[in-house]
């Protein structure tokens, strides 16, 4: 088993920050990437954190990302604008383009971002909590590598394409939603076949389009949409918003960042804001949601040791947590992520 | 069984035309209501078509609906504004939104319309539609009764609150995706109750918020969100961007438009068009938007005879069909919306 240890927040954005300047991010842009992903560390969501410093490190390393690719946005009216990523660091492009947006937001009561020639961006709750700090509701998806196949296929065709939303609280216990249009992580099922135990039903299909209980044939095969057709429907609204709409690449385009990590994966994304201050007025929005939210967590639950919750607040207590106590990580990560920071290690790229 | 018949869809709109003025709507209200629900049937979707008739004329019919009320845009920027239905016909107060909302999205290349006061709006494909033929992109959902518990709770805390989206096709098959946040709906359910048949499990819960394969008691109880918590929270989102964000009434206030059919539901959407013409224009939109669904539909199927789909091909082809042969009507039905017409039989609130 993994030790795991906890280190300050500051201690690990320094470290990440060191590792992208070191191979050739200029300091403000590798700080505004680290920002994103210690975000998710403290928001609990490990697994797109620190965790993944070796792997992007790993992929400027081999020539698939720039790190000094120049962030460009084209502003189409005052509430639309494409940002062409240049293939950097996709957290460094996504906050960016969050910022802009954000501003259109705050003029035109909303604005829609679609952002092309980027990378994995890491979590949606990341960039939905950075627009709740704004006072800004949001919505947001990306594309990603290949995973499921159409309803009634046995090919990929789409990824499993997470989407997120976000709605300021007057708590700070942001209403946050992120998740990915998949029935299960491709993780979880890896672990499956590791330890060489079934899966549910339900979960995928083997490399014949059957449904399998065997998680070693999934992984050769395929991951399902949640809700059958609905999930890949909406997977495949995700990248049209994403993909097609921003003029880059959609699926048949997009290059895998485990398989083909030496060129540019192209990933895309959207981002909607909308200015609650511009409707009902921001201080009217957040006295409704928090009368919703206090309604929900009154009614019973089936488990009266497990209260009824509302999306974000696990997310919220466990920045507070974390960010008091020092992040969560495995000591063999830090140690890692260290060698990255002091160049004494290369980066790796895991094998999907 | 029931004696499906064909009429022409022209048919029909005269008939529920004449029942919606004969109950005090003006003739273009009227005129516009039933359009919406007349594109439900052609896209062949008749659970939300002129089978519905009955049930809104006996809302008016009991004082749940103002069948006189006039609607009113209040415009907060160029891309926002706030719809008020004055509690009458759903289908006009979305109809008038979406027209509304895609003038705006015309000039600002974006708008979100959020909806108060108005009531079951029949099917967001027929939104979609109709921003297809507009060229637009689109995304909409509505709250309704309340069907679903939270994640861990046993009380019905939000509806099944539909979401669509739609895209323009150049081959006039629009993308069009329409789906409830439930993994069945309960008219299924009712179905298998009264087969007394079992349903399959991870359907919904009874009473006590257990697992149940038993129809009745889910009917008792509550149907399950799609994808647990993702369609949970996602149900919640569609309520905060049209019950919460329009100023109208949100999860603990609307009312059952079966159990409560004598007042106003409350029942609140929201839309959101894009005008891919303002971004990469509509033209490299629709060739990379037919390129990606070509691509998809090359792949391999499961079972060779049932080809891969592109969602809102079906439909598309139902509309072709349902259009040259006329809707299918159970012939009770157009019976009963032939004496709704003519004043002979009064409208009648379903059991739920």
């Amino acid at each position: 088993m993994a030790e795991m240890i906890r280190v300050p927040a500051e201690e690990c954005r320094y470290l990440c920050s060191q590792a992208f300047e070191r191979n050739g991010m200029l300091p403000e842009n590798a700080d505004r990437a680290v920002e994103q992903f210690i975000l998710c560390d403290l928001l609990g969501i490990p697994t797109h954190g620190v965790l993944r410093l070796s792997h992007y490190i790993g992929r400027i390393q081999v020539g698939g990302i720039n790190p000094k690719g120049e962030i460009k946005v084209d502003r189409k009216t005052s509430a639309l604008a494409i940002v062409d990523g240049a293939n950097t660091i996709g957290t460094v492009v996504a906050s960016h383009a969050v910022d802009v947006g954000i501003e259109m937001a705050r003029q035109s009561g909303i604005a829609f971002i679609s952002v092309k020639n980027s990378n994995h961006f890491g979590a949606n709750a990341s960039f939905a909590w950075k627009a709740c700090k704004a006072g800004m509701i949001s919505m947001s998806g990306t594309n990603g590598g290949l995973t499921m196949p159409a309803t009634g296929g046995k090919a990929q065709v789409v990824g499993n394409n997470p989407i997120g939303y976000g709605a300021p609280r007057k708590s700070g216990k942001h209403f946050i939603l992120d998740f990915a249009l998949s029935v299960q992580s491709r993780g979880k099922i890896r672990r499956a076949a590791e330890l060489g135990e079934p899966i549910p039903e339900g979960w995928g299909l083997g490399p014949d389009g059957k449904d399998t209980t065997n998680a070693a044939d999934v992984l050769q095969g395929f991951v399902l949409p949640v809700g059958g057709h609905k999930g890949y429907g909406m997977a495949l609204a995700v990248d049209m918003l994403s993909g097609v709409l921003s003029g880059g690449a959609f699926s048949p385009h997009t290059k895998s960042q485990f398989f083909e990590a030496n060129e540019p994966s192209g990933i895309c994304h959207y981002f909607t804001f909308i200015d609650p201050e511009k409707m009902i007025g921001l201080d009217a929005f957040q006295d409704r949601l928090e009368e919703y939210c206090d309604w929900i967590k009154e009614q019973p639950a089936v488990d009266p040791n497990v209260p009824v919750r509302v999306p974000g607040e696990r997310a919220a207590d466990a920045y507070a947590e974390n960010l008091e106590k020092g992040i969560l990580v495995d000591a063999n990560h830090h140690k890692r992520n260290q060698g990255l920071a002091d160049g004494s290690v290369k980066g790796v790229i895991p094998k999907g």
